[in-house]
């Protein structure tokens, strides 16, 4: 792989990145999940271990409708690693808005995510999202900043 | 890349995760970091956010110090996914022993690590680990099964 391509490769993964966010920003779930795998395996920030395939888009859409107006999403920190049809990147990222009920969310979270190229499209065939906890307390990080 | 080529790449991938959960069962501080990249950077089940470089290294070596006797390592659910030069890989993973002090540790764990092959040998720069968490009582569920 050349240089260039790998630049080139990196460049789709980063476009694919930035549909995906302004996706989730308009609450477009069809966009959001317009490049996942249909057999997609998801570790999410919430119970339980692991979501595949169509629980993922499932819990996808909850997650969706758990929010009242706007979602805010923002990415920090973002690096690509490209090779010719496999690649990977992490990022910290910001949720925040408003919960239906009311409560304001506005959290940090990891995010790992892991591409396969095929018949010329890259998809996303897993993806870890996370918060890290804290030993004393047993509770999940929820206030870090980066 | 030739179907041959990948299973190859895949094999060598696998060989590196069996040689690293056997380093951290034998408390080999040394064979466990010796496939990772000087300048890794690790989002790990405990706070904070990242671990980058040196600070990872030094995160896992307190880890292992943090163990009273043998460490329990089992890897379940391994997916190895590589191109030539560019890898990830994902799976569910038990930790389980006596931390000094006394305490009894037997979690699951969600594990995606990413590769890069420079010089024809396959280094992690990019490694993921956490629980997931429970929304209701914002604890990190340490408790899951797969």
């Amino acid at each position: 792989m050349t240089a260039n391509d790998r630049t080139a490769a990196e460049s789709q993964i980063r476009t694919l990145i930035d549909d995906r966010v302004k996706a989730v920003r308009a609450r477009d779930m069809k966009g959001a999940m317009a490049s996942t795998a249909s057999d997609i395996l998801s570790f999410d920030v919430l119970n339980p271990l692991q979501y595949a395939g169509d629980a993922s888009r499932k819990h996808a859409g909850d997650w969706f409708s758990s929010f009242e107006g706007p979602i805010g999403y923002e990415v920090r920190d973002l690096r690509v690693t490209s090779g010719d049809d496999v690649a990977f990147s992490h990022s910290l990222n910001r949720f925040s808005g408003t919960k239906t009920g009311g409560a304001k969310v506005d959290m940090w979270v990891r995010a790992t995510t892991c591409y396969r190229k095929n018949n010329g499209k890259w998809t996303i065939t897993h993806e870890h999202t996370s918060v890290p906890f804290d030993v004393s307390s047993g509770k999940a990080s929820l206030d870090l900043q980066p």
